[in-house]
């Protein structure tokens, strides 16, 4: 049976960009599981819709539809045991559960504002107006209000990512020896601004740079060769 | 070959308050290892000099000595593979070292200042001179200062534990189904303000509230039957 992603895009079909969306590319790579790719844009609520989902990412395999990246990775990591696992035992499934969820809220909520601004130059007009609305709506401010602080709120930013600099100067990477889903699940979100803005989220003497730089590098520069930044 | 534990304590040589020798305490008992406790407190550094540490907990395993709560519980899944897994395999264990910074980090040093100024009235006259000087020296103001904005700062701390409480309405525990060693990371630092603090950290409708019950209760009530308030 095949694996099909629908991938987060914008006016560039062969641009994804969605953090939740580049923790499966990785997962799947990582699991060496040939896959096509779905691309799909913030108002193609209609084409995931019979999927049972308004987000990406949403994976089909065979007829068989899997949504949210928390649930995709367990999928794999089940259904494809012989694949080299994800998590490292029930142990690593149950701890980066935590791992996501921190994920989620301090780096990419933390990145949020950070890039958020530079999000609707990649998209068509369509989806710049829907992305532009919804967002502003949710900060309260304009989107360009929000870029004008960000060289100074990075600072803040990058002290939020204290445990994992304390983790990384202790193992090379958050999986242990060699990346697993932990790395992912954070990596995610540095792969999606890199793909979306030019701003430097990390200074290059920060662990979490070179470690960054390791991960881009990962299943013959997967990441690196997906259109992006160099920051 | 017996295990014992220095942990620290104040007065009462019967109520262990750091953090850091709970996380091991926890760790013991999930183990099922019977072991003595050695009380210790700030300025008997020299009790642990021979052991090659200058801070507890310091376990002795036989002659052998560990320093470190992490070192220790490594020490501990290694030497004692027969008993109750306290990482659930290799990839808990790299995962676990991210929540052990994120505690250190976010829950020990959240709760630091809303708790710092109860923790002298449990010390005798060197000890609480000893922790006057060196922690008011870290937070570069009086302790009484600090404790005057806790009414007020606690709602941050609250906030800041969102990965963990979105982690809890996924699962009972942060090590899944049951209690690992990612949850007496965290434990310990809830167990460390319940001995020696009355300040109220959490909101009784908060699921970490309900989790820090459960794990009170654990061990046949190790936690809860240790001196502390009932908080």
């Amino acid at each position: 049976m095949t694996l099909q992603l629908f991938e987060l895009v914008g006016t560039d079909a062969a641009r994804p960009f969605s953090p939740y969306c580049w923790r499966i590319r990785m997962a799947l790579a990582h699991k060496g599981l040939d896959h096509g790719s779905i691309p799909w844009r913030f108002t193609e609520k209609a084409a995931i819709a019979p999927h049972g989902s308004d987000k990406v990412p949403v994976l089909l395999h065979g007829e068989k539809p899997v949504a949210d990246s928390w649930a995709i990775a367990n999928y794999l990591e089940d259904n494809f045991p012989a694949a080299p696992s994800l998590f490292g035992g029930e142990g690593g499934r149950a701890a980066m559960r935590l791992i996501n969820s921190w994920a989620d809220v301090a780096v990419n909520g933390g990145m949020f504002p950070l890039v958020v601004a530079d999000i609707p130059e990649h998209l068509g007009p369509v989806d710049a107006d829907y992305f532009r609305t919804s967002r502003e709506a949710r900060l309260g401010r304009r989107l360009e209000e929000v870029k004008a602080e960000r060289d100074q709120s990075v600072a803040h930013f990058r002290k939020s990512l204290e445990p994992m600099r304390i983790t990384l100067r202790a193992q090379p990477y958050l999986g242990g020896a060699a990346p697993n889903y932990a790395d992912y699940i954070v990596f995610g979100g540095f792969q999606w601004a890199r793909v979306i803005s030019a701003f430097r989220l990390l200074a290059e003497d920060d662990p979490i740079y070179a470690w960054r730089e390791k991960l881009l590098d990962a299943f013959d520069g997967l990441a690196r060769k997906s259109p992006g930044f160099a920051v």
